[in-house]
């Protein structure tokens, strides 16, 4: 059993081994989320390289190991992940499975994330498929993005489902109540779009438990007029990427445009701060990350690159969801459909 | 028949009635194009208004008009088009269709612009559907990105074509030989993806004629690494009006912080030249407007929201087309894959 300083406080388990930079990168992080955060966490993975990173830290007395002998590399797929019961991320899963950590946090291969995730924590009572959730940096408050790439091919009622999942989202971590549902497609009358979101339109127009303020275009994405934003995991997998790439397009031109000119990088000097604090506002790491939603437990992924900090603010997400009780609100929420369903 | 200066100069038809702006912006846009680009064109719309237009910019006898009593509304879609043989654009198309005109021009509703362009057009022999096609404002050669959104639902074996078609115009507008071909998807891996990307990207694999580059991610569309992009029309318009509101998003970021500060704004002052210079790089009223390719006659479709500036430059981008004879490349492609299919 982990050893925590407060006894009954359910620590986030840490995939030591997924990432572009694990361990070290990921001890770091940990070490962040434990001291400047308050959050318990345990490290699971690899014990020697792990204890050492620790040792580095001084911070061996504070964060538990459990052991994993095996991970995942960071191109091994869903297929190649099930095969693999004593992986990291497998071990993280199993403990919050077992009660022994409140949610996993993890910066390693997505597919093999969510295959994982889905074999050992299994989908709540009445989810048809998991998707994953991210969080655009709109304002006032942050704009639930979903499914962002869990799903390359769904159906309808998925897509209903999502918007549960995503709402349940914003109303325990974000704290908003009664979302505002948005359908992500390429025009403003229902008739719009594909035979997927035509469908999906008349079913969220009639969903019971659901604020649904119609479609939402690609322009409209980080305008914050709705909570939540459901596509398809192409869709949105793309919708995200591009949003991603164009911002950063922009940045790095804008950067290009100051520094062509002298009397420009002179101005620009006094620019730099505010323009450094946009940009990580903006910067993904700062996010959190995204999230595995519909399973017996709360999944965060980290971005692969992430460093220290985008760890750190993983555990915290992950921290705030298990806290606030998502997966609760999630059996809540597809609780009242079903029941309004055997209505008929 | 119109009257030009230049005995056998085609003219551009130009839709005066199409467009938020219309006709004053459309007229004011011809002018342009005849005056600063050397380009001939007729305004298609009602005469009188026309008249009085053109008498203000002193241009009556440099632009003829060729009468069409009614106009589609802008949120007339493409069945209302079908019922209206003497609208604005249905005339213009028909001019073109003649001879009388090298190319059609119009601001007006897209779906009005495509049903019609498809009913007094045509496809071109062997053309499934006709295709979308918007240059991105890459460096240092402009990215063709295609299905913008004229096809909700698409087979595999048309992203072929539309390659076909985006290369075409990658050749003939912008003088690219070998245009290389990126499959829009959500992972470079080639089993990554839902069953139409899949299967497109086995056959792009295999199709002679096209310099396939295999995968590209939402992030990578603005990269310059591909001349060519493809992707169903759904996608392709939720990735491009993503992007156009990315951009335009973290350039109203940019300018807010820079508002916020008084250092700041003194510096930004030194700036505001280059800024305005990038984001008129970036504004769609520069490019020109997408062509829907695939029709026997080249139609270039402006924003709707055009002004002067936005109808100039469409106009000279339908010039430029006509004149390279994008369809008549557009056949000889076609024409080669067919040969290769009979080989079987």
């Amino acid at each position: 059993m982990p050893d925590t300083d407060a006894p009954g406080v359910i620590p986030i388990a840490l995939d030591a081994m997924g990432g572009d930079h694990a361990p070290d990168e990921i001890v770091a992080g940990a070490v962040q989320a434990v001291r400047e955060h308050g959050i318990p966490v345990v490290l699971v993975g690899a014990p020697r390289p792990l204890a050492e990173a620790l040792h580095r830290h001084d911070a061996a007395a504070e964060i538990p190991i459990v052991r994993a002998e095996e991970a995942l590399a960071m191109d091994e797929g869903a297929l190649a992940s099930l095969r693999r019961p004593r992986s990291s991320i497998a071990v993280a899963c199993h403990l919050v499975r077992r009660g022994d950590a409140c949610a996993v946090v993890s910066a390693g291969s997505t597919a093999g994330i969510v295959a994982t995730g889905k074999l050992r924590l299994r989908g709540q009572p009445g989810v048809l498929r998991p998707a994953i959730a991210v969080a655009l940096p709109t304002r006032p408050n942050p704009t639930i993005l979903l499914d962002a790439g869990a799903n390359a091919e769904v159906k309808p009622e998925m897509l209903v489902q999502f918007a549960h999942l995503g709402a349940a989202y914003a109303e325990t971590a974000l704290g908003i109540s009664e979302p505002r549902i948005g359908l992500l497609t390429i025009g403003s009358e229902p008739e719009k779009g594909n035979k997927l979101v035509k469908r999906a339109h008349e079913l969220l127009s009639a969903a019971p438990g659901l604020v649904f303020a119609g479609n939402i275009e690609g322009h409209d994405l980080l305008s914050g007029t709705v909570d939540v934003i459901v596509a398809d995991g192409f869709t949105g997998n793309v919708a995200l990427k591009t949003m991603e790439g164009s911002v950063r397009y922009a940045f790095a031109e804008l950067r290009e445009t100051i520094n062509e000119s002298r009397t420009a990088r002179i101005g620009g000097l006094l620019q730099k701060k505010r323009i450094r604090e946009l940009y990580r506002r903006l910067d993904p790491e700062v996010h959190g990350g995204a999230v595995l939603l519909g399973l017996n437990g709360t999944v965060v992924i980290a971005h692969g690159d992430s460093h220290a900090k985008g760890v750190s603010a993983a555990c915290v997400l992950a921290a705030r969801l298990a806290q606030e009780g998502v997966v609760n609100r999630i059996g809540e929420r597809l609780a009242t459909t079903h029941r309004s369903h055997r209505l008929w």
